[in-house]
């Protein structure tokens, strides 16, 4: 019984870790983040990472490894987010 | 110091679920589904059942309420996209 509770664990990390995918490898190949609001990421990024501590405390592997991939994906389109504010604020004052 | 942990259990489920509310109250006024992946949000809707399901199997209050919530907006979403692709079909056979 357990043993396939646990299943239900990684089933569920391997859903919503490969449903967030899509818009990870799509930021990533194209560095377009027009579209993305950067206070939602900002809070979901911030988010994984307490769920990935709280995963640490609970010693939940399923809920650490869906969470720590999810962070690292988050955080790259966070920083693409950042990067292309940055510049484009940059940009203006060059203009 | 468990106290202390539990509370990052609660920090993490309201930062992912309130991250994910912006998407949802513009899809429940708008009902504008058209931009959203049928794919994506049917892996994501599965996933989050599944982390609610192992949250009750954990006993797990935190898991349990943002993974409930969460299930709730990402059903309703995924609903209106359902309904939205169905209606469209049918008009396209009226045609």
């Amino acid at each position: 019984m357990t043993f396939s509770f646990e299943l239900i664990g990684y089933a569920a990390a391997t859903l919503t870790t490969v449903s967030f995918l899509p818009q990870a490898i799509m930021t990533i190949k194209t560095r377009d983040t027009e579209s993305l609001s950067m206070g939602m990421y900002s809070l979901f990024a911030a988010g994984v990472l307490l769920w990935l501590i709280y995963g640490i405390y609970l010693d939940n592997q399923a809920i650490i490894i869906a969470n720590a991939i999810t962070f690292v994906l988050a955080a790259i389109i966070l920083g693409f987010k950042i990067f292309n504010t940055l510049s484009n604020r940059y940009k203006k004052h060059e203009k």
